[in-house]
């Protein structure tokens, strides 16, 4: 039998246990909501699904190779402990990787979403073949995974890679975690929404919106995604001379709108960068799609 | 006879060449001026002052166990090749680390400055024993290396640590580099400088001018000195949300105006740091001194 692994994508509404092999192919699913109570609800559930996904494929979960488990941080990936993410506020200081390891006797890791989501970019997506790199998604938020000399980089507390909370234009918007001008605060896709309802003076307007009148050649709309691209590509470029990067991918927005922003991205990213910062870098979509998540929690168990 | 290693420091004005033991000590040193010609008369001058200080110890080049370089950048580490540095431009494309080699037949290691005083700072300074580490110059410019999981990080051309030149203050001063409001803009020496002559309207003030007013108690030198520690902070900020690292070694103005600077700047860097990222941090002045140099050299010898 091929070696078979478990991830587990945990999400603050739904989850979701899948079985894979070591290219990334996803082989079985299984996903439900949450549980919104406990935490003890939630990782019964997570064992649950766990097993379900095993039996409709005819296996047991002790022939799987290993268990890898994506959740949103803060967590600590050296003692596989949850500490409340935002998403999950009742999970705190869950000694999850224990739990797991001691219900399904499997070598197990865990690690926050942005890091495993990095690994699977880099191992099977668009961060293949390269040695040093950053995925970042562009969503709610925006965070980065980093890969550097070929590894995963989590710096002290599994932090590394918050660079959506790097200041990009001090005394800038107030950023929901309470610094202003955050890259975060001008460039996430919560920010061009925001960014899209002040200068057309709807307050309903999502970032689907701005992006479909964009495509219409409104001027406003343009004027915002000409603006997330300059901050974007700022935040890039100060990555860029940071840390001498090969290669880029960008997650979500980048994704879903990369015909009006991947360009400009670039455009600004380079106009911020040294000829030799910038030369040979590539930045480009995050090629995983929809299975990004799942393959995010397989690479994981390839640790 | 114990280990002995073999440095030499190539700057704009002056090079040295020194011998030293595995514990960083400086055993002998002597130096010269480098010769601002060819870069021919420069490598010759190296080999001469490599014998020079290996014939005052009563030893050989080849009883030294390893030499190392340290030299401004750009640069190729992996193919020991230096391309014309700002303060050497005749230096265009030197293969320095086969010259050396085919001299001397010893194993020789190249980096640049900032690389190359971050492993000294790492290995015998105030870096001693973290795992992830920034060590930044604050002197005519900003640069800095890094040494992440206990490794020195490079990137993909040497470039790695070019903080100085990340974008803190869009649409900020001119730097040098030509971009506007680059952080060594606002940070360096030669910025603080430049501050204190502007908003005193005198031609001719230094740093030194600057902070020698501040102690005094002069509100407008206050008034540079404040700015100055503003903008590493957030400077030092970003660079914490992006590696998470476990301190920050300033060298330069940091520590020739520590007791102006550096508590300044540890608080503007607390100001725009989440608690998490925080916690734990510590901003510490370089604890080489003027032995800095002669030692980065010996760090390199010991890759």
């Amino acid at each position: 039998m091929a070696t078979l692994l478990l991830g587990l994508d945990i999400g603050g509404t739904k989850s979701a246990a899948v079985i894979g092999d070591t290219d990334g192919t996803v082989l079985a699913r299984v996903s439900a909501p949450t549980p919104q109570g406990s935490w003890q609800e939630a990782v019964a559930l997570l064992c649950d699904l766990s097993r379900q996904v095993c039996h409709g494929q005819g296996v047991a979960v002790s022939d799987m190779a290993a268990l890898g488990v994506s959740c949103g941080g803060p967590l600590d990936s050296q003692t596989g402990t949850v500490y409340a993410p935002p998403n999950l506020p009742a999970w705190e200081a869950v000694p999850l990787r224990s739990l797991l390891e001691a219900e399904f006797g499997l070598p197990t890791r865990l690690e926050n979403d942005a890091n495993a989501t990095a690994l699977a970019e880099h191992r099977w997506g668009a961060g293949q073949g390269c040695r040093d790199m950053a995925f970042l998604t562009m969503g709610t938020g925006i965070g980065a995974g980093l890969i550097l000399d070929g590894k995963l980089y989590r710096g002290r507390r599994d932090l590394a890679g918050e660079v959506g909370h790097a200041v990009v234009l001090p005394g800038g918007p107030l950023c929901p975690c309470g610094k202003r001008g955050c890259l975060e605060s001008l460039a996430s896709g919560t920010s061009l929404a925001r960014m899209g309802r002040e200068r057309c003076g709807e307050a309903s307007l999502t970032a689907h919106d701005v992006c479909a009148r964009a495509r219409r050649g409104d001027a406003i709309a343009l004027s915002v995604i000409a603006d997330v691209a300059l901050y974007m590509g700022i935040g890039l470029a100060n990555l860029l001379h940071t840390l001498n990067l090969e290669r880029i991918v960008l997650g979500t927005l980048a994704v879903h709108a990369a015909d009006l922003l991947l360009e400009p991205i670039r455009a600004a990213t380079q106009a911020h960068c040294w000829p030799r910062v910038w030369e040979g870098v590539s930045i480009l979509p995050a090629a995983l799609g929809d299975a990004a998540q799942d393959k995010a929690a397989l690479a994981v168990a390839l640790l």
